[in-house]
């Protein structure tokens, strides 16, 4: 197959949002072929993220129409451009959206996994070779989104942003590799660096909150505390971890009060996974004077800010955030697939739904159910 | 001389401060003996800091008049109360606003040094003991401030608040080991951690922002940025460090974006040594993303907050803050003493001006002129 499409463009279905929140509409895309330093994917399966959907909502100051949306995913490399070595046709791959050349400022200092190689191009929705699309419909071209634009049966993606994985691994599992399950551990283990006997709390018991769950009881933390508006959500977070469930909505005090009430003065450890500034706020306040950090997972809205006395930062607290959990993604992602494969991760249990491309619509819709944690599209190929 | 006045009232003169931005006036004070868990000092030394200044200005939700402030000084053990039993009567030593009880949770924890055993008392101005002052006027309680009230000749503190350092240190020198001095280094070596090779951006050039820099240098910074107001204070800092200076005034740009664009991408870490909530911010907004850490360093009005997008912190930049730069106070200031006898670090340098006790208002005014760092009292005994 391969051999049949390399180098020629593909047409393929692609799930086209061509205007904020607007209904996507399953289109024939044009795919053109990978230019140098690029790798095109088949898509196998992708998941849906609350990223595409604050971005669809139109609420995403840089989100750029008509996109395609997806970065949470996995598939085979269909072909390489000039210059990509290290990935062949038929690999199995996960495209992240956080790239890691190796080479630059950031991946060189070894303090972040923020590689700024091509943000430049991806931050327009473009690829760096030639600041051009490689998505059109009719001649008409269709912004990039992330770097990786997983709503689509063939995508475009820069070599430095495709993570090789084991080809034994199912594809319709590990393709929440590529977001939040592994930012949520990655919360824990890279960026709050939890230890064993720690008390932590996790604000939000979506997919994230309870991949931190999950990350913090491997860890040995020693009591994890959950909270969430809802309270059917406990019996589904005790098997990712949870230890005790708090919904702010049962009490008059501040939540950040009934944490430090329940804690003995607050928590070690505290990570916010929903993206409400308020609730940033009250997870830093819930944790204890003297080393307490709080980590920021969830994403704002764009323009809104945090804010605290500078007093509690004074008295010991640390105020932190991360972006995809710190993991440098093509050397670590791969290293969490053998982790799930050796079944020392979950991937499984946070896939509530299955359904296919063409239902992507409704599945947009799942993400705002309580029940749904991840919804996974097989591509119709 | 300890003889005599072992278990007795000591009348000594002292600057009480009656009212809030009254100036401070000259009485004499009976300072009764210490109760148990309490050790009596007859203060040699003491410098003004500008915390003194902001409870006495008013401005201080919690401060409490009548009281006598001071909090960095040294002096001699003239006697101790029951049950203490590693001070005795001779014994030099610098009173600390900051205990080590090296027994509560705070404490046994080896993260912080924020000790709490005697909090709820030095808070409310008072001893644990009988919840009580041990200052009157003809009768009248005086409140302690800060568990120190330095500007007396004698003072009584709690026993897990005095440092016995070495006797052969000068104490109108080591006194200055108190507060500013060790604040500022401590902010370097044990809250930010800085590495060799680091560029450090400094606000404020006062005496915490200059050991701020000495901290910096020793700890082998590659450049130090020093930024203020006054340009006048960069010839000074240079002697504790500072390479570069920048003042904000000569720029129109706001000062973090000035510092970014000096430092190809911003600052490894950044003190803000002054304790205004916007230059707060512009100091974590200078840190390099990926992993930029500022440390707050200057103590705000009641009342006023700090503010960022979570953008800064998601990123990669920690904020975080310091008390007394983090040294366990009986445990290290005496380590800290032994510095400044090995020349390791600098204390005269700091000492722009020396008065008497009875010249307390003076001095007090000389805290706002630019040329004065710190200003030591003999206390005229």
């Amino acid at each position: 197959m391969a051999a049949s499409t390399q180098g020629q463009v593909i047409t393929c279905k692609a799930a086209v949002a061509w205007d904020a929140n607007k209904p996507l509409v399953i289109e024939d895309v044009q795919v053109a072929p990978p230019q140098a330093g690029e790798v095109r994917i088949k898509i196998l399966s992708t998941a849906l993220c609350h990223t595409d959907y604050y971005t669809w909502s139109g609420k995403d100051p840089e989100g750029l129409f008509p996109c395609i949306l997806g970065h949470e995913a996995a598939g085979i490399v269909e072909s390489v451009g000039e210059g990509v070595t290290d990935l062949q046709p038929g690999d199995h791959v996960i495209p992240c959206y956080q790239a890691e050349c190796k080479d630059c400022k950031m991946c060189k200092s070894g303090k972040t996994n923020l590689c700024g190689k091509v943000r430049a191009a991806t931050g327009v929705g473009l690829m760096m070779n030639d600041r051009k699309s490689r998505f059109s419909v009719n001649g008409k071209p269709i912004y990039h989104f992330m770097g990786t634009s997983t709503f689509s049966q063939y995508t475009v993606v820069h070599d430095v942003s495709v993570a090789k994985i084991n080809p034994q691994a199912p594809l319709d599992k590990v393709c929440l590799l590529g977001c939040g399950v592994s930012t949520g551990l990655g919360a824990v283990w890279n960026t709050a660096k939890v230890e064993a006997g720690s008390v932590v709390a996790v604000f939000g018991l979506g997919t994230v909150g309870l991949a931190v769950a999950e990350g913090a009881k491997s860890a040995g933390a020693s009591r994890i505390i959950g909270i969430d508006i809802d309270s059917k959500k406990f019996d589904v977070a005790k098997n990712f971890g949870v230890t005790e469930f708090v919904n702010p909505k049962d009490h008059d005090k501040p939540i950040q009060q009934v944490i430090v009430d329940l804690t003995d003065g607050g928590v070690d450890y505290s990570f916010e996974c929903i993206g409400n500034v308020s609730i940033m706020r009250a997870a830093l306040e819930c944790c204890h004077k003297g080393w307490g950090t709080s980590v920021i997972v969830g994403v704002a809205a764009s323009g809104q800010e945090i804010a605290t006395r500078p007093f509690q930062l004074v008295t010991g607290r640390v105020w932190k955030g991360t972006a995809f959990g710190g993991f440098k993604s093509r050397s670590q992602v791969p290293w969490l697939v053998e982790k799930y494969m050796n079944k020392e991760i979950k991937v499984d249990e946070y896939i509530t739904h299955n359904m296919n491309l063409s239902d992507i619509n409704k599945a947009f819709d799942l993400l705002h159910e309580g029940g749904c944690l991840r919804c996974v599209l097989a591509m119709e190929h």
